[in-house]
């Protein structure tokens, strides 16, 4: 008796087979003599009949006990069109019960009420969950869909060292104790940026790596303590070239894994481009309700806040909310809170009610201001306008975090839509009040665009970056860049971003050296695996598309890890401990 | 100009066509007016001839710098035949400098005596080195080849935790201090095991990973910080089922990386047949000097060694060398001492010359066992005989030690030459005298075979698990086994293995706590991908195979990782250094 199909398998056309079958309990029920078991593989599930002559050799026989079964197939009388195989059933004529299973702490069953905690705590369990399972599936096919593109185009995967060297800038590094030299540490990769731009200079011109990446930040939930990165670099390739190729990639991955067609080349908005019109530089484009910049109607505004706004050179833009012009004082409220929570000082709220515009501002604004606004907007009944007026990227960031939220609110982000486009140019560098520095935007190792190179030294912030973001549905899912190729201009940017001498080589030393030697021109993306799978597979968190994820406070409730460990381990990694928790 | 060909592409059929190339100059030569350069990337390389009209353009060009070249192809007067495109040459009309290079600190160029930690400070220039990238590219084949069976079988591959909770058993853990957790460590994973196991609890049925894999253990040849293994598991399957599968993918793998026919099944040979014929667990069959029992030529032997050996139940057993009678007392005694160290007490050693068996020894023996033996070991002339007397396994391993040495000696370990094997059945537990109890050979977590567990309270020693190893050339590629489903057997497991309730709990709980609600019989099995990359490439060091690999110091001397970090860092995890270097 060898198991001749799985449980998705059989159909109307087996009827009369003699089949064998292998799985887990998922459901049983008595009906007269009869009983009625489910039965469940990782392909679905089959209805089993069992009659009386097999009733005391089931009578034990509850969910999640793992069984064999031989029988016919017939034709079910009820069928059920909800279900792959809903047309037939198996009548059994042999079992055998090959492991018995305790009532299990949670329901195996596409809908569970379980907390997640106790979800994670009995992960193999949860993982049994048909609904999580075809989401680990869909993440293997994933990869294969990407792997087989970039085998087909010649790319290598090569694998870059897990137990690397600790550099500062950066996010925090999970640091590894060496036994061997007392004293110092190995850093888990953030990536394998450097690695891969070696590898270009060691001349294996197309590269991947499925890689697992580290970060040591606090936890949200689309962040884990590690990562997985589809990360890739060639040689030889100009921005648009790598691009293609990504597009390309993308395209068969929808087919691929979503059985769906989608065009080529993505839109591509520029950084500035993608702020004035999103707010974002990972705009989701699944729905409109743009910014709209309106600054220019209220050049001679009496509202003191547009004034002052004006006065330093700030922008202001608008917001329009479909049919909430009804939205109540206390949800407006809340949407202030919002907007402030994101930056701004205020924000103006203006309602379109009967024809007439109603809000705080305006008494201070003449007939002529509303009638440009009204047309300008082109309101239409019922529309809520959200006005910011502050510094531009203030105004862009805290309109594009209410566009968004209120994307989600009138249900405008349709899980089962995906919208892809690219953000180019990126600014080089970003200027920290607080450090009193110009901080690299992507990385230090990002190449500047020629054309802005006149104003590497007067004006750092013009210097716009060959950087580009691939967006999907207002997640950025990779990011990449053109890579600075000739030392030279590599300790320019060094010097910009205030290094000294003694740090660059401390730190960057050995790669800054290898830059020396024939380096080709090259640039490459990185593609967050985990989001990718989230998002095709519309799931609501990336935990459920890894297999044994932390929780939001970094611990694995299976496992329990991290956990204490025995004083000789730590003595002969030549560490103490400071401090318990 | 647009790159049109890659520089091991061309072939005499190319004759007259204009061709764009990129690359490495390999070499540079002057012959009169002409330069002549080799143009290499990553596929080969091609020949270019430059004439006077381009000599003002070149003239600072020397190896590394990297060329665009637009030109003819032509038929070569010099045909180079060990090159794939010998047989043409580019003559050059258009050249463009791509970049410059520095003297590079080592030559890149097959051929290389720079030192190895010379070559991993450089390792982006030992890289361009063809061999090396060729090593690389193979690499990557073979998991392209491995993967693609592993697709093909329905196997999904699922990434398992990389920081996982520290346990007690087996190899010395990488700890990774928690800051979110003061005092507490995460543990990088030796395996992914347990997971795995549990992904079958899960219903995954077929799991497979590349996994990298951390062992803080002191570093040989063939031994990483970190490791790569080629992880997979099943559901339902039997031991031979399983070995089945992965003779069907080596066998692929053999013929997609190597273009060999490798037929299957491999050889078994049971752990103790492997023990008795070749004195190793994982033999080496590309020769023969198999071990032979001689124990019972000397029941009634007068030489004391042998009459306490018997008297011990010992095992007595001979290798013979062909044409080695002729080794000097010199060469023989540092085979003695090979054989002291690895565990013997002494060595006999007897030469076979004009027909007599000379030798300390032969005054002790008689002459009819002295004819037995020449009958027995069927000696020719010139045969050298290695015998040891000992304890069955001492006798058994010091003799594969001798033997695997001769055939390294006598040069019957031919690269080229790919000998796979199974062997099975290998001993459940091993006893530690030093420790006083028992250990699992294989882990706690493997099945013992159903007829032996009536000895599992009595004689632990006599249990033989379901385990098996894959062996190529006398190297481990691979082991494996099916594992325990039930609790009850697992309790039993650790009984035998000495651990308390208490240390069950706190280490294992969670593991075994999941085996109670329906776990189906699963077995499966682990590669080590750097050993496999290693002998299909024919290198003589993991480090071969891995772009950057430590050195045996556990340091890499390209980033000098490990390296101190800042106090701060430490602060943050709540560590302090208790011992600098």
């Amino acid at each position: 008796m060898e198991r001749t199909h799985t449980n998705g398998e059989l159909r109307l056309s087996d009827t009369g087979k003699e089949v064998t079958l292998l799985g887990w309990v998922a459901k049983r029920r008595n009906f007269g003599a009869l009983v009625f078991i489910d039965l469940r593989d990782r392909t679905g599930i089959t209805q089993l009949v069992f009659d009386e002559t097999l009733a005391e050799q089931i009578k034990d026989v509850r969910n999640e006990y793992i069984l064999q079964v031989s029988g016919t197939v017939l034709e079910r009388k009820d069928k059920n069109p909800k279900l792959a195989t809903g047309d037939i059933e198996v009548k059994v004529n042999e079992v055998s019960i090959i492991n018995s299973a305790e009532t299990t702490p949670i329901i195996v069953a596409d809908d569970t009420d379980a907390l997640e905690d106790t979800r994670l705590k009995y992960r193999y369990l949860d993982l049994r969950r048909p609904i999580m399972q075809n989401k680990l599936m869909m993440r293997h096919k994933i990869t294969h869909s990407m792997r087989e593109y970039l085998d087909s185009k010649d790319f290598i995967e090569i694998e870059t060292p897990m137990l690397g060297r600790s550099t500062p800038e950066g996010a925090r590094d999970y640091l590894v104790p060496s036994r061997v030299h007392p004293g110092s540490f190995y850093a888990l990769p953030q990536s394998p940026q450097l690695y891969k731009q070696l590898l270009m200079v060691s001349g294996f011109e197309r590269y991947y790596q499925f890689a697992r990446c580290f970060r040591d930040e606090d936890l949200r939930a689309d962040r884990q303590t590690d990562f997985t990165q589809v990360d890739l670099e060639t040689s030889f390739l100009s921005d648009v070239e790598i691009q293609t190729m990504m597009e390309e990639m993308l395209q068969k991955l929808m087919k691929d894994v979503k059985g769906m067609d989608i065009s080529i080349p993505f839109p591509r908005l520029t950084w500035e481009e993608a702020m004035n019109r999103y707010g974002s530089d990972k705009p989701d484009n699944r729905f409109a309700m743009e910014l709209q910049d309106i600054t220019e109607l209220f050049i001679n505004c009496g509202f003191k806040v547009f004034q002052d706004c004006i006065a330093n050179a700030g922008s202001i833009k608008a917001v329009v909310v479909p049919d909430k012009a009804s939205m109540t004082r206390k949800e407006i409220d809340k949407i202030t809170e919002l907007a402030k929570k994101n930056g701004a000082k205020g924000l103006v709220t203006l309602k379109y009610l009967n024809g007439e515009v109603s809000g705080p501002i305006v008494k201070f604004l003449s007939e002529d201001e509303i009638h440009a606004l009204i047309e300008r907007l082109t309101l239409k009944e019922n529309d809520l306008v959200l006005i910011v007026s502050d510094k531009w990227r203030i105004t862009c960031e805290v309109l594009g975090a209410l566009r968004n939220h209120f994307g989600s609110l009138l249900g405008l982000k349709k899980k089962d839509e995906f919208s892809y486009l690219w953000v180019t140019d990126f600014p080089m560098f970003e200027y920290s009040e607080e450090d009193g520095r110009w901080y690299a935007m992507h990385h230090p190792f990002t190449r500047p665009r020629d054309e802005d190179m006149q104003y590497i030294d007067t004006d750092p912030g013009k210097v716009h970056a060959i950087a580009y973001d691939v967006v999907l549905n207002g997640y950025e899912l990779g990011g990449g860049s053109l890579r600075i190729y000739d030392g030279a201009m590599q300790d320019k940017m060094f010097e910009v971003l205030g290094f000294t001498e003694e740090k660059i080589q401390e730190n960057f030393g050995w790669f800054v050296d290898a830059l020396k030697y024939g380096t080709p021109p090259h640039g490459g993306l990185a593609f967050g695996l985990d989001r990718i799978a989230m998002i095709l597979s519309e799931s609501d968190s990336i935990r459920d598309v890894i297999a044994f994820p932390k929780n939001a406070n970094a611990k694995c409730p299976m496992s329990d890890a991290p956990t204490p460990v025995d004083e000789e381990q730590l003595q002969e990694l030549h560490i103490t401990i400071t401090e318990k928790e």
